[in-house]
C-alpha cells in the first residue's frame, strides 16, 4: 500500500518517466484556502539546480484535479498530479543489465517479476517525492500560525559547514550523505499514543518513506544511550510541562509534552555516484565495471529538509486532527 | 489507537496495577501448533531478576483466551491474558504530586484529563512489552525454521562489555542507557514497497512501541551520512542479489534485498533512576527534590532484546503474509 | 479481521465453547463513568430464557480487564471478558458428521483446514454477539441524552405481531425469521461521507456482522424501488432540514440529513431448527436425515434488537468522534 | 475517507464539474495485462444514451496515469483519470436556492460549510461511478476466467420487465426506481470471514457506496424473515458443499460456500425527476415549488448493473487475494 495516515490520509502514485506522479489526500476539512501558488515556495526549495544539485528542470507545476473549489478546499478528497515532460528514458534502458547498487533495480525485479517500470528508478524515484512536499504544504496549512516545522541540514559528509562538504565531495568527485534535523514548536501537550501510535512511531514510518533514510533519532537520541539516568532525565520546571533540558526531544511516553519536538535523521550517499562501480552484469553473470549516466544529486541530502517538513507536518495534521485541534471546517 | 498490522494485527491493552495486560493478535493462520509452553523461554528472557533488573516477581504466565484448541490455532483472533497479582499500587499514590521525569505520568495527566490510570505507569507501562514478547512467539513461528531474528545488547552506558557497563552503573548508583543490535538471517528478495510501506517504516514503527527506545538506524546507518557513495554502496556481486558490502543493512528502495537485516536501537536509561532528582511539586507549584522509590531495572536495555526481536518478528510475518510466503493454513 | 471502525473500533474474539468471548474497544474517550452495572440491562436484553429462546442459562457476566479504573474510562483501550462455563461440548462432539445446514460447520472445515473450534459453532457462534452488545453500551453511553438508539421486533414469521408469529412457530415445531427495525433519533446533520463511508455503507457493513441476518433497507427501501420520483422524495420543509416524508430513512446521498434514521433488517429462522433435517454425513458421503439436538432459540430474531441497537451505536459513535461531536476528554 | 479495500483497495475522487474525476487503484499485483482498451466495454456499458438514461455526452475516456507499463500492471498503484468537459455548470449556479429533494445539495452544505462544489452534486455525483466502473474492470480481470459476475435488471418501477416499467414511466412523466440482482458463480468455498469481514458485510458496504441504493438482500433475503428453518436451511447434497437450495444465497456463517453468490439491490426513483416538486428555498424560507431542469436519466437503476457488477469485484478480489487465490505477480 502507497498511502498513510489516520484522518489526514496520503496516497502517493507515480513513476519517474511515466505519464505523471501525484497524491492523493484525504481527510482535509473543507474550507481552507488553497490555490497553485500555496505549493511553489516548497516545490522551489525541493527543486534540482543549485550546487551539488541535478540539473534536470522538471515540469513541476502542481495540477489541482479534485476537491479544490473557489481556491478552497471542499471537504472531498484533494488529487494533485505533476505531468512528466522532461525525462531521457533512453539513458537508463542500457542501464538494464547493471543493477546499480544502492538502488531499488534488483530488488524491483525480483518483487514485481520484471514487470516494473525500471526506467529511471520508476516508482521508486525520488521525482516521488514531489508528492510529499504537496501534501506537506497542505498540512502545515493545518498547523495553523503557531506551530512551526523547520528542517535544515546539520551535516555533509561529516563536515557540520554543508558548503564545505559539499565542496570537499565534489573535489572527491563522489557523492556524499548528510544529516538533517527538523525542530517544531508550538506543539500543545497531548499528540501521540503509547505504543503504537507514539509520535516517534509515526513520524519515524513517515520518515523513513523518504528514500535514501537510513536513520532517525529523537532528542538525544542514540547520545542517550550512553548516558546515565540523571543526566538524561529532563526535569519539569513549570506547570506548562517546560524542561530544564530536553534530551526526550519533546515526546515522552510517545506523546508530545509541550516542548520542542527535535529529531535528526542520516541520509546516505546519492547512490548514483559519479565514481566507475563494481555489480552484477545480470546478463553476463560476471562482476562488471560501470558507470551511472545521467543527472543526479551528488549530495541527495541538500534537497530533504522541505521534504522532512513535509512529512512530519503530515504525521502532526493527523494527530491534531485526532485530538480534535484542527476543526472539521476550517476557519 | 492500540493495534499494528495489516494482516497479522497486533492488539495490546491493559495497565500495569489493573486487572490484567493482554494481547489480540489476528490474521493468524490456522494450524499452528501453539501451547502455553511456547511463549515461556521468551517470557523468561523477558523477565526481571538478574542484576540490573527489577526484582519484582511477576506472575507472567500465558492464558490463552482465544483462538487456539487442541493446542493449534483455529484462524480465530487469539486473545492471552497475564494477571496482574504482584502490585504495590500504594508506591505510586504517595507520587502523584511529583510527575517523574522521563515517564508519561505530566503527559498522560494532561491527555486523558486526570482519569488516567496513573498506577506504575499504567496503560504506559514497560509491564505491556509482556504482550508484544507473547505476539512475538507467534510470530517468529510463522517465521519458520530458515529465517532467525536476533538481538544482543552491543553496549551499556556506552561501553561495549555489557556488564563492566552494568557494574560502573551500580558503582554509580543512576541507571544507564545501552543499544541492542537485532540481525534477520534467511529473509527472501522483496519483502516491503516503496514509500509509506518501506521496511524501514514498519520495523521502525513498530520499534518505536517500545517504550525508552530513542533512536533506529539500519545498516551503516548515522554512520552512512558522513560516507561516500562509492564507499557505501554495496555492489551485487552474484545472482541471488549478495552483495559485497551490508551498509544498506539488507534493505534498498525500502525492499529486502536477500541480504542479512541489520539495525541498532539507542535505549535511553531507565527513567526511574535511584539518584534524587528534581521535578514540579504540581501542588507547591514548586520545583523539589525526590526521589523515586520501588523496584526499576538499572538498565532497562539488557530486557530489550527479546522485545525487539518480537515486534521485529511481527512486522515481518506481516510482510510474509502480504507476499504468500506464509499459507492461510499452516503445514 | 475482527475489527470495525476507524476511531471507536471494536475487535471481538472468543469461540461459543473456548475459554472465553470478549471484547476489546479502542478509542473510548477518557472519563466515560462505567461500571459492570451499566451493562447488566442490555446483557439481560439479550439473555435466552423467555418463551423461543434458548434456556441455556449462560454466565454473562462482563469482566473488565482493562481501560478502567475509578469507575471510569481512562483513555486506553478496554477489554471486557465473559468467561465460558455452561457448556455441554459433548452434544456438538457426535454431530461433526453431519455439517449442520445454515451453519458454518461445513464452510469453516474447508477454510481453517479442520483446525477450527467446532464446539457450538465456535467462533461463528451467536454467542460472540454478547461482545457486540458490550460494546454497544459504551457507544450508547458516547450518544448521550439527546441521541437515541431504538430497535423492536415488526414481524415473526411474516405475521406483524410478533407473540402470534411466534406460537405459530411453536405449533409448527419449526423455527422462524423475523424483521427488526431500528430507528434513531436526535441526530445532528452531516454524519457519513459520500461513497464508501456513506451511513447506509457502514451501517450495513456492522448490521451484516451479526448471524443471521441477511437483508438491510433504509427508510421506504425495496418499496422505493416501485415508487416514482415525485412519490420518493422527501421535500425539505424548514432550515433545520426536516422533510414531509422520510422515504430516505434519514440518509441523502451517504449522509444524516437530521431527520431520523430508520431501517430495517431480515432475520432468516434459526438454523437449528427442531425438524428432522437433511445433510451430507460426510463420513458415509450419504445424504441422510439428522436433528440438531442441544439447547436453541426458536426465533433467534426475537434476541436481535438489543445487538442492533449495539451495532448501530457503534457506526454512530464512531461517525459523531469523526465530526468532534464527541470530545476526546468526556464531560 | 473515499477508500475501500485491505489488498485491492480503491481510492474515488473528484466532481462532475470539476476537472475530473479519478481513482487510484492500489494492490494490484504487477504483470496483468491491461491497456485502455480493457475499459471500453464497461464504460460504454454504463453511459448515457439509451431511452432512459441522460443524452448528456460525456467524455469517459479513461487515462491510465500511474501504475501501468508496457501494457502491463507494474505493482505500483494505479491512477486512471476521466477528464470532465461537457459540463454546464449555469445550470446548477440558478438553483442553490433550492436544496433538491432527495439529492444532497442540503446535507453537503451543512456538512462543509458551504465549501462544498455543489455543481451537479459536485463529489456527490453519481459520474464517480466511472471510477467504480474503472476498478471494476480491473478487479474483474483478477477474477480470472472461472469467476463470473453478473448483474441486471429484474425489475423497473416494480413491473418485471423493464422497458414495459420504463415506458410506464415515460408515459407519467417520472422518474422510477428499479431493483438490480447480481449473480456470481464459480467462487471458491472460504472467502470471508465471520462477523465484520463477512461476505454480506462486505459486499453491502460496497453496494451502498453507488448512489441511490437504499437496499440489499442475499439469497431469499427479506422473504427469509417469513420463513420457517425447514424450508430455509439449504441441505448439503455433496462434498463440494452443493446444496439442494440457496436460499442463502452463497455464504453461511458469512463466508462463501461454494454455491452461486446471489443478492439484490433497491435503487431509488432518479431524485430529478421532471416533475414540479416542493422544497425550501432557502433564500426566502418559504417552501416554494420548483423543476430540476437538466439532462437526468428518468431511471438511474438502468445504469447500476455494470456498476453493481464493479463494486462486487472489487470486494472478491481482495477476499481472493486474502486467501491467496490471486498470486502477487499475475501469471
Amino acid at each position: 500500500m502507497n498511502a498513510f495516515g489516520r484522518l489526514f490520509r496520503v496516497h502517493v502514485f507515480g513513476e519517474s518517466h511515466g505519464a505523471s506522479v501525484g497524491v492523493n489526500i484525504d481527510g482535509v476539512p473543507a474550507g481552507l484556502p488553497l490555490t497553485v501558488e500555496d505549493f511553489l515556495p516548497d516545490l522551489e526549495r525541493r527543486k534540482g539546480g543549485a550546487r551539488g544539485t541535478t540539473p534536470r528542470k522538471e515540469e513541476d507545476l502542481p495540477h489541482l484535479k479534485s476537491g479544490v473549489f473557489n481556491d478552497h478546499t471542499t471537504g472531498a478528497p484533494i488529487t494533485i498530479l505533476f505531468e512528466n515532460n522532461n525525462t531521457r528514458s533512453a539513458d537508463y534502458e542500457k542501464l538494464r543489465a547493471f543493477p546499480r547498487p544502492g538502488h531499488a533495480d534488483f530488488v524491483a525485479t525480483e518483487k514485481f517479476g520484471g514487470y516494473e517500470d525500471y526506467r529511471g528508478g520508476g516508482h521508486f524515484s525520488g521525482r516521488l517525492t514531489l508528492n510529499l512536499v504537496a501534501a506537506g504544504v497542505i498540512a502545515k496549512k493545518l498547523l495553523g500560525d503557531t506551530i512551526h516545522v523547520t528542517a535544515r541540514i546539520t551535516e555533509v559528509g561529516g563536515i557540520a559547514d554543508a558548503a564545505a562538504g559539499l565542496e570537499a565531495a565534489i573535489a572527491a568527485k563522489d557523492s556524499v550523505g548528510g544529516i538533517v534535523e527538523c525542530t517544531v514548536d508550538g506543539l500543545p501537550i497531548g499528540l501521540g499514543e503509547p505504543f503504537f501510535d507514539s509520535v516517534e512511531s509515526l513520524i519515524a514510518h513517515a520518515v523513513f518513506a523518504i528514500p535514501a533514510v537510513k536513520g532517525i533519532e529523537f532528542g538525544a537520541g542514540f547520545a542517550a544511550a550512553k548516558m546515565k539516568g540523571l543526566e538524561h532525565n529532563d526535569a519539569i520546571i513549570d506547570a506548562s510541562g517546560k524542561t530544564a533540558t530536553n534530551n526526550a526531544g519533546g515526546i515522552v511516553g510517545g506523546i508530545t509534552n509541550g516542548n520542542p519536538l527535535v529529531f535528526r535523521i542520516a541520509v546516505k550517499p546519492t547512490s548514483s555516484t559519479p565514481k566507475e562501480q563494481n555489480t552484477l552484469n545480470i546478463k553476463s553473470g560476471e562482476v562488471e565495471t560501470f558507470s551511472v549516466k545521467g543527472r543526479h544529486d551528488l549530495c541527495i541530502a541538500l534537497r530533504v529538509p522541505v521534504v522532512l517538513e513535509a512529512v512530519t507536518a503530515m504525521v502532526l495534521a493527523d494527530l491534531l486532527l485526532q485530538v480534535q485541534r484542527i476543526p472539521r471546517i476550517w476557519k
